[in-house]
């Protein structure tokens, strides 16, 4: 740069600079905001000023217990205030927040607490079981914080540790908080949920973690004080970032233990809920009420699902529900979605079905997002903006994680060339918007040709009688591969056969993309809802061999 | 940091950090939204697909004309096309917009070309005459590039240089435009439009302009795609950023030579206007509308306006014309508006002027403000939050500006302490929200007691017949100072004499805060259209004087 004159004597400094933090916006809502609920659970209501209030106590404590900056705080704990307060009271004390997956075995929360060196474990009782026989098996055991949910029954014996509320209420309501030093320092620890292997530690920032809020926000059209239905569980990208989105629009979080359609409806009609996320799953589960669950409803109801590419049908389906959907797309490493489709005006005049294969496509970038290329990863060249040739979906910019926590190959491999590699594969259709084709590995190749298990399961999903849908691919002698579905039927629908269901592919498929098997039954899952496609492969697998073993 | 296994191996790099910028936002509107209306221009209307492209153009035009990084680019002109275009391309250039107010005289702007070093200059051709004027008497000239406005007569004669369209078409549609290496770089340069003395030239950088830029999406509840009418010049603290926000947004422009009712009206009618900016000179221009200029609308129409404080007879007038007003405040050294009157639900059922009164008031911090404080400037202690006491105001936080270029004693004193001190005097009511009292050498002190002329202001504000009013202190031999009154009348108003408005004041203020003296006609304005309360000064002063000595 050639003249420094805009850069001489005008210097960073405590006027001009603050980092970026996303517990900022408590502090400004709970200013602004003071006597506007914060958090509804149950018959418990809280304002902003009053969780702030708890916050600070909550940063007191940890000080009061030997928790220092840059110490990892765990939590365990379903979609209850505490969770929603440790997402401002950890980062407040320059500590670190690691959320743990409920639904984790003892084995896998023992590696996690060992590995992110936990100083500190919040329990919700319901878990106390698991936790402590994951506790049983370390050396450095940290202090242990029971959560008694209150207005859920206590299920399992109850974990030693002093008691949530006895935590707080030792601690001083304005203890001093601080800003972090740097954006850059973690504020929170997302294992992921790897199918294989150890998972790993995913680490945010303070600056990722309040632009990908304030990009909730733009993105969602959210106005000021939505009343937030949480249907997503906390722990799972630290809520997609939505704590501190609520923070920032002076939001209500209505909590929820168990993501059940009555409880979804009932929030609906008596807290005027007006926003919820969740996985396609959450979908399913409204899809799914019974008529006594079901409640009317007048008011915009908005949901925001991720995780996994919805079947364009089930779109159709809630809309006609009266739910309007934005489908969001991302990963662990990037703050949860980082992707949308962004809806244009000018679909709403297309039928149900090409209204929802447009929905169905995962998008364009988020605005904390600066680049979203489909590359091909061998010359990392983007692939043409044709809707067909295929290449791997990668992610540039602040709203990609720091990287994985004491694995820097693993973060170098990740990172490498300067994008993030999701292992994801897509197309790019011409009007630049991103369609998911498969994870790399889920891609089946029958006869040389790729077959993507997505289009397949899309197919399946318009299926009246199917509920979930899985395709993987089988070993095949002649093929090297064929798909192999696996489904789930709807509760009380009429039992179409595999004949059917094949019959019903041919028709809307080429022939070499119809699935040869047809398997019934429930699908195993991970822990944060993903369909575990690896234990499909094992059994279409098993099934080959079965009855190679059976015919020879 | 006692532990730093958050830190380790994970450096920031190209994956996971990017500079904030604005000009990302253009980007990614010409990718997401490429057949969305950007500008309207009377008969012109660009997409943004056109506006990124003409960027473009710009970049490598300004290129070709030898503007290099950290060049300092001028412009001179309405709300036009090119201010917009500038906002973007001079930026993704790696240079620094410097915007200049259009009613400044030949001598400032030739001081403001002169300390900026400018490289080039836009000028739009109704500002011809006044340009030429400025550059005869600089020794190093810029190059000059004039816009012919095309939807409007030409007046003047033509300046010399390269056409804007011609400058445009020779550079390249698809030239290579930058990010900023820092986003600390500076992205633009405003000078004040101070009353005494040069002009102080106000630095922002990119980080900031970035970051209000979503802060006004934030506070002002912006929607996607909303239609702005441009009644704010863009050339005023970059258009308080709002090109940056609509781009954000993809929201359109309609651009706007003169602010006037008629063409407001036409707008908020023929292209659906939803939001407009300005300092209360244009909400007193639609209310001054004839018959004939005012439209039936029965679309929401927001206005967003700061600058000065807004009476609060006059916020209760345009709500009742079916406005919908958010009051704003900031400084042209805190990117314009920083403070806003966050509107509560509860107060929608007081009374008319108890609502107005309630949004007269400044109110609470934008989200990119991270610090606002009424402070003793000696002891830089907080007031008590109790309505009554006085205090300096100041600001912390990233839009905050970089400080004066080459005037590093201007910038220590502004910024000293860590806080930004606006010389405005407020009070902090006991809910949070600050309320001016003045600027601190616009107080009144009478007997020895401080009185605000706004308080005076708003009690006259009330009055059927007065359209403006100011108030100032007049020598007083027996008190110091006295009020004096100066007062432009409605047009076609029944006309009120001095003594009318003395009762009128003594009805509603303590004794020692009314008028002495009320002086009708019109009133002194800066180029930014704030009340030249200095001149009244000198002008009250004189009548004393005059008095004395005609009696002597």
């Amino acid at each position: 740069m050639k003249e420094n004159r805009f850069e001489q004597d005008l210097d960073r400094n405590a006027a001009n600079f603050v980092p970026l933090t996303p517990v900022s916006f408590i502090d400004r809502a709970a200013q602004v905001y003071p006597d506007y609920p914060s958090i509804i659970d149950g018959a418990r209501r809280f304002t902003w000023g009053e969780t702030f209030e708890r916050c600070r106590r909550f940063v007191s404590a940890l000080k009061m217990h030997g928790v220092e900056k840059g110490d990892c705080v765990s939590i365990i704990a379903p979609n209850i205030p505490a969770i929603y307060e440790a997402s401002f009271a950890v980062p407040m004390h320059g500590a670190v927040l690691n959320t743990i997956n409920t639904r984790l075995d003892a084995a896998t929360i023992a590696f996690i607490l060992d590995h992110a060196q936990t100083r500190l474990l919040l329990v919700d009782r319901e878990y106390s079981q698991v936790v402590m026989h994951a506790l049983e098996s370390m050396q450095e055991k940290p202090i242990v914080v029971s959560i008694d949910g209150g207005v859920e029954p206590k299920e399992g014996e109850g974990i030693e540790g002093i008691e949530y509320e006895d935590f707080l209420a030792a601690g001083d309501p304005e203890a001093a908080w601080c800003y972090p030093d740097d954006e850059w320092r973690a504020i929170s620890l997302n294992y992921t949920s790897g199918t294989t292997g150890n998972p790993k530690g995913v680490v945010y920032h303070h600056r990722g973690a309040y632009l990908n809020a304030l990009s909730n926000v733009v993105v969602w059209n959210l106005n000021n004080h939505p009343v937030y239905l949480w249907t997503l569980p906390m722990f799972h990208c630290n809520g997609w970032c939505f704590p501190w989105t609520l923070a920032a629009v002076g939001g209500t979080s209505v909590c929820l233990r168990k993501v059940q359609a009555g409880a979804i409806y009932r929030a609906i009609d008596e807290e005027r809920v007006t926003h919820l996320c969740g996985a396609p799953i959450v979908i399913g589960t409204i899809l799914d009420a019974t008529e006594e669950e079901r409640r009317d409803f007048s008011h915009p109801v908005r949901i925001m699902t991720a995780a996994a590419p919805p079947p364009a049908a089930v779109l159709a389906r809630i809309e006609s529900e009266g739910f309007e959907v934005t489908h969001a797309y991302g990963l662990t490493e990037t703050y949860g979605p980082a992707v949308f489709c962004a809806w244009k005006d000018e679909w709403n005049d297309l039928p149900a079905d090409e209204r929802a294969q447009r929905k169905s496509r995962q998008g364009v970038r988020y605005h904390a997002l600066d680049g979203l290329q489909i590359m091909n990863p061998d010359t990392m060249q983007p692939v043409p903006a044709d809707g067909k040739t295929l290449g791997e979906v990668m992610f540039r910019g602040n709203i990609v994680m720091k990287g994985y926590l004491k694995n820097p190959a693993a973060t170098r491999e990740a990172l490498a060339g300067g994008w993030f590699h999701s292992g994801d594969l897509g197309v790019v259709d011409p009007d630049g918007y991103i369609r998911l084709k498969d994870r790399s590995k889920d891609i089946i190749i029958s006869g040389g040709e790729n077959i993507s298990s997505i289009e397949i399961e899309d197919v399946l999903y318009r299926h009246p009688a199917i509920s979930e849908a899985a395709v993987v691919a089988c070993p095949d002698e002649k093929w090297g591969e064929t798909p192999c579905a696996f489904i789930t039927l709807r509760p009380n629908a009429q039992s179409p056969d595999a004949k059917e269901i094949i019959d019903f592919c041919r028709e809307r498929l080429a022939h070499y993309k119809v699935p040869r098997r047809v398997v019934f039954g429930p699908l195993p899952k991970t822990s944060t809802g993903k369909i575990r496609k690896f234990n499909l492969r094992e059994r279409a697998a098993a099934l080959v061999s079965d009855r190679r073993a059976s015919s020879s």
